[in-house]
């Protein structure tokens, strides 16, 4: 009965489900159907829970959910695990197999050694069409899951060039490969970050490249489906590390994502209380006029949120490498100038809320001026924190929040509670 | 010398660079080299840029540029044109490529059928692998520039399943093609929304799929690498909102950039202003104990930063599919948790500064007490605000933040100021 509900499912969404129910649950529906877990499923499943689901197994059927797996999805599979546990799954790889997936494992983590397949379909260059579907359909069973060109390769084992499938299919037997060759050949070092292949593969548009090592040798080939996870990654990463939120899942326990959290908390929690000393200089003027107590988080949030906005988009520009030493220049001025113009207007508003609300037409002069310089600030502070920690070498997805937030809280209480002393008092 | 500069360029890169430089450099460049500029560089080109570049094309070139894409790809170009510059993009193609551009352009913007090629390879469901190399070898120059898979169609043209090109190269010329096609075969209605393409590309790892009119034909095919486009926008799209940033490129000018950023920064406004009405009741304990002034803001911000931790989660979890009606309890549960333990730790910290600043127990467990409760309520707000958002049909990716963001500064205000009066005054 189980097998009739599940057997319809594809592997993803066999993943998802197990990702979904609670532990009880999965802890039943394995005991029901732990045959029906491959080596598909496997690779789907959330880092969190290959090891919580890989002991529910008996040893045969990881063994063969194993072994029905191209290379780059056992790295994938195995990267991450203790060594006993790591050992465990290689071993039901055959020889072959298993030095292949240790071969990747040498290469530094996350890099295009890591994500490549060692399956490839390769051809010496002067091989003609008919020579190759010949060779093809004798090695049939060879052949990876999936492939998109044939990589031709020179005596030395470079690759020269590849060929579509699609081209090979519409040229005559007789013709040389290497007469059919595609412009879009681009190999990739074995040690480039995964984050510069899935680059290439979205710039250029490649649907497979092949991986050299040091040499120029062909080690290995990357598909388009895996960049594509690494771009998706990616942006993952960008989105939650912008929020302060580290790596994590959706079925990370209570404690384990308190931890995670907890840093960018308290993080922000020094920023909050180095704006709370800005604060604490004026007590004099706020015990004087309390107006200024009402008014002065209100400074502080606009530039805050104007800061993020720039940030966000600087982030993002860097990420695609459309922020550039060619257009900063540019991109700095137009930020300030938004800032100024957004300062502007929201000073024009304040002062007339500041006037209505409280009468005091230089109160209201001052949280103008204020709303001006803060989101002057904001404008300039969110697009120069995340270049300098660029060119730092740190994440600006990471850490600019921090940085522009400090700078947004301690000038807008600082000008606003400062200007008021000025005026004011 | 332009040429011998520019020649090597691959289109994209081309794209950027005219992105990159200023308007006068950009001028200048066209000047020089407009006949370089092909169809692949104009749909590089960021949208907004797409229209000046056009205007310097003499229009001879241009028709040429638009003649050399697939359909999708015209269609990528002209969708958000205006309508006269449209038509003479339109006028350059022949009868039938033009139809062709403007079916798709029939369906609803970013449907699967504006994101799709109509060029397909199909074949009827009895060919045989050699059958069909030969026709490819005769039909050589028709064929798209890329294509994955042979889709086999009845004689009604309605998709029954399709073979990947790997397959049919090593399959004997006399086998059927029937015999060999894919498990992952999943016509896209031509309806259906480009992001819920995309996702099923990377949930299904699909490399190419046929897309169907609502009576079941074939009317053209989707390829990853599109579909990786809409992706990596969805992303972008997903960052820039949670930030309150709209639309909009880096080389939109000053006041177009401004206008994108006004709404959220108003929107902010507002709600800063409904805490300052909050912290406006509380003028007299304030009066009295200007500390309070300096703290407030303390609890408002951790609050704000932890609902924006919970909501970011939530939002990238909705946009995956892991969040569900099945695990929504667990995960609410789970916020709730983190909100309280991070809660808890943060009021100790608190308390002891309130107490060490302010040498009063009772006002650091003022501020304790307060952090406990903004923090508690960050994490339940964070994930409940999103998902309800979703429920009504409105993207949580760009509401959610101005809602979280209110409900921590109320209550953190109204909590800490509020605790103040009842145990301090
Ligand atoms: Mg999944
Ligand atoms: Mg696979
Ligand atoms: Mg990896
Ligand atoms: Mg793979
Ligand atoms: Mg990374
Ligand atoms: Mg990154
Ligand atoms: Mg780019
Ligand atoms: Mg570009
Ligand atoms: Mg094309
Ligand atoms: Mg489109
Ligand atoms: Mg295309
Ligand atoms: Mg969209
Ligand atoms: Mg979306």
């Amino acid at each position: 009965a189980i097998d009739r509900l599940m057997e319809p499912l594809h592997p993803a969404d066999v993943a998802d489900l197990l990702e979904q129910i609670s532990a009880a649950e999965r802890e039943s529906l394995l005991q029901l159907w732990s045959t029906g877990i491959d080596g598909e499923v496997l690779s789907e499943l959330e880092e969190g829970l290959r090891e919580e689901v890989i002991a529910f197994l008996p040893s045969h059927v990881l063994a063969e959910a194993v072994r029905e797996l191209d290379s780059d999805d056992v790295v994938d599979l195995v990267e991450y695990m203790e060594d006993a546990q790591q050992a465990a799954i290689l071993d039901a790889l055959d020889e072959a197999d298993r030095a292949a997936v240790e071969e990747a494992l040498s290469y530094p983590e996350d890099s295009a050694g890591r994500l490549m397949q060692r399956e490839v379909v390769r051809a010496p260059e002067h091989w003609t069409v008919g020579e190759m579907i010949d060779h093809l359909r004798h090695h049939k069973a060879d052949l990876p899951e999936q492939f998109y060109h044939i990589i031709l390769v020179d005596p030395r084992m470079k690759p020269t060039g590849y060929v579509t499938l699609g081209r090979m299919l519409s040229t005559a037997r007789e013709v040389e490969l290497n007469q059919i060759t595609e412009d879009s050949f681009r190999p990739i070092p074995a040690t480039q970050p995964e984050e510069e292949v899935a680059y290439a593969f979205n710039q250029y548009h490649l649907i497979s490249a092949p991986v050299v090592d040091d040499d120029g040798r062909l080690v290995g080939v990357i598909t388009i489906d895996d960049a594509m996870i690494v771009q998706d990654a990616e942006a993952e990463e960008d989105i939650l590390r912008l929020a302060g939120v580290g790596e994590g899942g959706l079925n990370d326990r209570v404690l384990e994502t308190t931890k995670q959290r907890f840093p960018w908390l308290a993080v922000n929690l020094v920023t909050a209380i180095l704006a709370s000393l800005v604060i604490a200089q004026f007590e004099a003027a706020i015990a004087q006029i309390v107006a200024l107590a009402v008014l002065m988080p209100i400074v502080a949030s606009m530039g805050g949120n104007a800061g993020t906005q720039s940030l966000t988009v600087a982030v993002r520009a860097i990420a695609t490498k459309d922020l550039t030493r060619s257009n900063l220049m540019r991109v700095v001025l137009r930020e300030a100038g938004v800032g100024l113009i957004n300062g502007l207007i929201f000073a024009v508003v304040m002062g007339l809320v500041g006037l209505v609300w409280f009468g005091s037409p230089m109160l209201g002069g001052v949280i103008a001026a204020a709303m001006v310089i803060n989101l002057l600030v904001a404008g300039l502070a969110g697009i120069l924190v995340p270049v300098v920690l660029d060119r730092l070498g740190v994440d600006p997805a990471l850490a600019s929040g921090a940085f522009v937030t400090t700078v947004t809280d301690v000038v807008g209480f600082f000008a606003f509670l400062g200007l008021a002393v000025l005026l004011l008092i």
